[in-house]
């Protein structure tokens, strides 16, 4: 089954605001099987959301509608919804008591006469009470689709959702259960990814697959559906296995932590720490390992060596070697993280110099160039990597490397 | 004039992702005059996409849409775009060969080739450029209306936007001029911030004044429109006078930039320079100092000292006072401050110590505690804070009063 949710209100289409009802709704929604196909965001206009509660309600099974239950002329949910399914609505004078309850128990003064249009239900609809507010929901059951109305604020619409929605869901929806998996790729192409693991993914239509591609960052997301959970998890691992045998230990994560997480879990196995020497990066890479819950297990701390001086003074990066080499340089990158290593004591040291731009870059070094290095019990590497964008993903791009180099040692 | 954006992407139907593309472009079409009327997410759907394209232009002026003009078979855009208009899609021999070598420049290997279909172009269209990704964006005018393809990443969207649209949408509108500002404030409630200025801007419709609230930062945004640049510029500096004057020194920019390049612009002037002392922000305070293009003009470095030894064994913190005061204190925080400011021979050092949680909090401290140090030529002071919300947004807080409490001792 299909559903498309739509939120209502022009405070919606504004730069400053989102409408984040949807993520929830989507999250439960998926969780009983049903698709999110579309979801829109209409101001308050009330022909315009007339047509839209019309076609949404042609192509798809469930339809749910956020906001526009207020009491004001603004508020023109119900009427589009009336309209669009041509019935008329009915004034309830139990609902116009409780919200008038609400108001004496709140000591809100009496209830604004404009309040009593929100005890309004489309005929045929039955009303979901809103124990968190004035307006209440509708549910509107016809030729075998649903249409149902919820508040805008979330403190209102989850609750709303969670008693009365879900309950009555379940009752309509077929019985299935859904297993889902996500593999996480570090610093490699989407389209790489794709080309890859394309040939086999797309022989299925379940599991179904979709790749989320973010800075050096390519999250494989998998969803199998069945009658029951051991049929969907054969249909899941049948999948997963061909995937993990294409890309292998480019595969970080099999249940979509990050890459940070990951690392951090490996070296709190093996009690080892780990301690940074940034340059280019300026914070980003021991930012990342410590905003993991925990990180101190395995974090010590780290320099942040931002001029020639610094790398010098803090880390004892010879200057001869800088003269001779520059700043950017597998040289320096090594005795940055050796240099790290000796002075926290941590098992790991990782290091990054480079150009993140937008100014500074030579024909030896353009801007993008960078050295990431990897200190250990065993002696250091570098890898010296060119990246595109701006100065933000530059930096980025840096850390990923950074971590996964360690990541792909350690295992 | 009237717009509608559509983002097109499986996934941003998740519960994961948003369409986040759509409030920059909402931001930047309000300011020449036009009003998004609807903003729709589909997935990659032809036939649906098609149809909303249809949609939309027979509703709106102006249509955009984002996403899905990549490389695989997923990406629909193109081909929806092309049947909804009854167009042909012609292929581009100098847009692939641009492709191909945007993989050579980068050393990326051959040219995939899937990527060959993204050198087609609708009929009629004007393809655009985009120097930060593969996909070309494309500009579509038909029967007063147009219809405009962006890539999905924002980093490609935007600067095609700036670069490609806007010169083309000013020469489509109708001339007005409108000028705005932007006010930001730091560590302020944006109940407390809206309390103080409402009696003010409520007064104006034009210029519009919105508030948009971040964590620990308020931003007031300012329109004004007008036939004529002076009639807009008087409108804006009548309204922005009597905001300043309420809100003085607790505004840190006058045109949008954020509180770390307010900071590096005056330490700048001052030629003087930072450096920190990071505990529980865990790099995240030089990486918002160095976020910041040219920041090596005055930050030198620093020290992350994520456990008690590393405060000692780094910075000189004597293990006698953490014995007595613990990290989380006044006298940590400035002894962290001082030796970062000796060792790295800054004009000004920042320190943060305290618990981002979830655990470890104690009665004493419960988790949410942040003592900020700031260290410089007429001694060390410090401020203790009690931060509300998770682990990274206790970070981010500390990080906005640290260097808040630095600029404010700066003017």
């Amino acid at each position: 089954m299909n559903a498309e949710i739509i939120a209502v209100g022009s405070e919606l289409l504004t730069p400053q605001r989102m409408d984040t009802n949807s993520l929830y709704l989507t999250d439960e929604l998926n969780a009983l099987g049903v698709e999110v196909v579309a979801k829109l965001i209409v101001g308050d206009d009330r022909a315009r959301l007339a047509e839209a509660v019309r076609g949404a309600l042609a192509r798809s099974e469930i339809l749910i509608l956020t906001g526009g239950l207020g009491p004001t002329e603004d508020d023109v949910t119900r009427d589009a919804v009336a309209q669009a399914l041509a019935r008329e609505q009915v004034f309830h004078q139990d609902i116009c008591d409780a919200i008038e309850q609400r108001f004496r128990r709140r000591r809100a003064g009496p209830m604004p006469e404009i309040n009593r249009r929100q005890a309004y239900v489309i005929a045929g609809a039955e009303a979901l009470p809103n124990p968190n507010g004035t307006a209440p929901g509708q549910w509107i059951a016809q030729d075998g689709r649903v249409a149902i109305l919820l508040p805008g604020p979330p403190n209102e619409m989850k609750p709303m959702f969670a008693a009365e929605c879900l309950p009555r869901l379940e009752r309509v929806l077929p019985a299935q259960v859904i297993r889902s998996r996500v593999f996480r790729i570090a610093n490699m192409a989407e389209s790489e990814v794709d080309q890859r693991v394309a040939p086999v993914y797309t022989r299925y239509t379940n599991p179904v697959t979709t790749i989320l591609a973010a800075a050096g960052d390519i999250q494989l997301h998998l969803r199998a559906r069945s009658a029951t959970a051991e049929e969907a998890e054969r249909l899941l691992s049948e999948l997963a296995a061909q995937i993990e045998s294409i890309l292998g230990s480019r595969i970080y994560s099999r249940n979509g932590d990050p890459l940070e997480a990951v690392l951090g879990e490996s070296l709190r196995g093996r009690g080892e720490t780990v301690s940074v020497a940034e340059s280019c990066t300026g914070g980003l890479l021991a930012e990342r390992i410590t905003s993991v819950r925990g990180s101190s297990d395995y974090f010590l701390g780290g320099f942040l060596v931002y001029t020639n001086r610094m790398k010098t003074a803090l880390l004892g990066v010879s200057e001869d070697l800088l003269r001779r080499h520059t700043e950017v340089s597998e040289e320096a990158a090594q005795e940055m993280a050796r240099g790290a290593r000796e002075r926290t004591g941590s098992t790991w040291a990782l290091s990054t110099t480079g150009l993140a731009g937008p100014a500074g870059g030579t024909d030896a070094a353009p801007v993008g160039t960078v050295i990431l290095g990897v200190a250990g019990p065993d002696g250091a590497t570098t890898r010296r990597e060119r990246f595109p964008g701006d100065r933000a993903r530059v930096r980025i791009l840096a850390t990923q490397v950074a971590l996964d180099l360690l990541r792909l040692r350690l295992s």
